[in-house]
């Protein structure tokens, strides 16, 4: 078998006479053709499986120090391309060793139907997530079904980027989203089904959803406060300030340096819970400084405790509130944890990882909005601002 | 058949005895075992093969109008999980009617050797982005080999956000990033295996390399600003200000927006190229106004004009150098188009995007920094700042 072979001259000289892309021309140029590509994946569906079914028997953490790739790789790419069965030779050698020995004693197991070789592999160069005898880190969902949707998401390789790049892909979206947020009993002005202004987006993870909220909220409040400020216009974003418990993830603060905005860490209550007495506080020695309050991040199941802000008093100030449940969200799907997520109605913006506990692969961190508008109007523009 | 199969309340009850999630055992959940998968990734194979093959028989854009799946769909998640086959029969029947028809013929054919069918699909709900008749936007590329790296991605599901929760694919990434750098022949300085503060690490857009690197160009200067200010140490921040020429994507400006600094767009030369003698009057103009210039985005390969900013000339003046060559940079590595790229020995960042010309699946963004150090040392305490 000789396929998978590509060459940049190749690349270089179809290029030149090309101006789009095109699937069947792209696979032309790496040798690798639909008949190929059967044959391939095929090989690959049973060394998935194999992976998975002998995990067990990996050691969960490997052993290597760093740096102990760049010894065995060559330093520089092949001028040429190599066929799939060499790359895939690599793959078992460099990166999982160990396998082929796995599939070698399967082969001789399904011809001789003795017991497959239950030794433990030695020679682990990856951290296995999904073994279950892996306890470290939230977990991460990887399953069949999820990888057979990348599989068909990968080969259609559309764009969604506005609804005519692929209106199938964000319809779908839009109605997974409404489908979950009904799982979730969030309330109607989240769903597109509502016919409102709310509806929910797909990120890649919660820590990017908070900095998307909190750029929004930002965004408003400098709106809000610049139109009624001094004739100069002055920018009140020296002044803006966010909330979270101490308890919050740390991207809670990462995201306020990356907006620019002051942010204070708030001591919750035993239970661990920020009240909203605290908040209250908070925000009124602050306004009281001459500092404009304008964005929360309540918490439902924090990182490093799982704890759980009152959303329900935070819910009763008037401020950006955004609810983070990336980890615990998936529970509420269940009526005896729903109530957790009670002052919902009361958010602006809230968000769980699927990725987590919903058996969807990496990356999947589900955002809604009661107003998308406030997400489009983000690009304040900023440069008339002093 | 009878695989797939979900229902929540499992989960729930599952979940409540485990602590970290497990492959076997979610995969369990679903009731779909490995030789479950293996038939239905195989026939999904088979699947994806037909779709390519039998893609310029589809009309590249669909017909249909807003709002067309939410009729179709039912409102709210089935209780209980479906099998495959019924999803398989969904993706069919709302995502992509029409291949079940081709597929159909492509039996027949087999069997009868008559030539298939060719006639239009009218049924699309897609937007084809790898159909030879796709001329819309940039090329965004797919291949059988990338679908290939995506499923063993997928089933290995490692997150990779240190080096020990996943050693192999920290340092693979490390090395292609230093395969494709040398490719490209970036200075050495760009890549880990000078060993220097440099190195490589993949994006998933362009526009999110732009924003992290003029974030870093923003602490930066903000640090450098600080500690020269007076006593009060007033934040230098509203006196920032980017540049980048009228022709940059704009990404650009919307870094500036999310990043809280002014930016100028500079009109270019007859050949739609930025110079150094225009970035150079209008710092002078800002620092005449009182303003910091930090930062400048040159373009090699803009998205409205494929125009080249002139590198050389801008790399004298003494701000961050980020290069975007999201579009054009995959061309540099042949001998004869290299050229373009000379000057990068003066840029702090560069990046370009593998998943347009170069065979991979989206999102794969590759971002190269001189000094990694800058963008570990992104976290600015901002909180300080007045």
């Amino acid at each position: 078998m000789e396929f998978g072979h590509i060459t940049l001259r190749q690349i270089d000289f179809k290029t030149k006479i090309q101006s789009s892309d095109q699937f069947p021309l792209f696979c032309a140029l790496v040798k690798m053709d639909s008949k190929q590509f059967r044959e391939a994946a095929k090989q690959l569906v049973d060394y998935i499986c194999d992976y998975h079914d002998n995990i067990r028997d990996r050691d969960v953490l490997p052993a290597v120090q760093p740096y102990f790739l760049e010894k065995q790789m060559p330093g520089s790419a092949p001028e040429n391309g190599e066929p799939w069965t060499s790359v895939f030779n690599d793959i078992e050698k460099l990166i999982m060793p160990g396998v082929n020995k796995v599939m070698k004693q399967r082969q001789e197991h399904m011809r001789t139907e003795q017991k497959i070789f239950k030794g433990r592999m030695k020679l682990e160069r990856m951290t296995h997530w999904h073994s279950p005898r892996f306890h470290a880190y939230f977990p991460t969902a990887s399953s069949y079904p999820a990888i057979l949707a990348d599989m068909l998401s990968g080969a259609l390789g559309c764009v969604g980027f506005s609804w005519i790049s692929s209106p199938i892909c964000t319809e779908l979206e839009m109605s997974m989203m409404d489908w979950l947020g009904k799982m979730l009993h969030l309330p109607s002005e989240f769903l597109f089904s509502s016919h409102g202004k709310g509806g929910g987006v797909i990120q890649e993870a919660a820590s990017e959803s908070t900095l998307i909220c909190m750029l929004a909220a930002r965004s408003r409040a400098i709106t809000k406060y610049s139109s009624s400020s001094s004739p100069k216009n002055k920018s009140p974003l020296n002044k803006l300030v966010a909330y979270c418990s101490t308890q919050a993830h740390s991207s809670v603060e990462k995201a306020a340096l990356l907006s620019a905005v002051k942010i204070r860490s708030l001591d919750p209550d035993t239970n661990l819970s920020l009240r909203g007495e605290t908040l209250e506080r908070a925000i009124k020695d602050d306004r009281e400084k001459g500092l404009i309050p304008f964005f929360v991040a309540a918490s439902l199941g924090t990182t490093n405790s799982c704890a759980f802000d009152n959303i329900i008093e935070i819910g009763q100030i008037y401020i950006w509130l955004h609810i983070d449940a990336a980890y615990a969200g998936s529970a509420f799907i269940c009526p005896e944890y729903r109530h957790y997520l009670n002052g919902v109605d009361k958010a602006d913006s809230f968000n769980m990882n699927p990725h987590k506990w919903l058996l969807v692969n990496s990356d999947c961190s589900a955002l809604w909005f009661v107003s998308l508008f406030k997400i489009i109007d983000l690009n304040t523009n900023i440069s008339n601002l002093d």
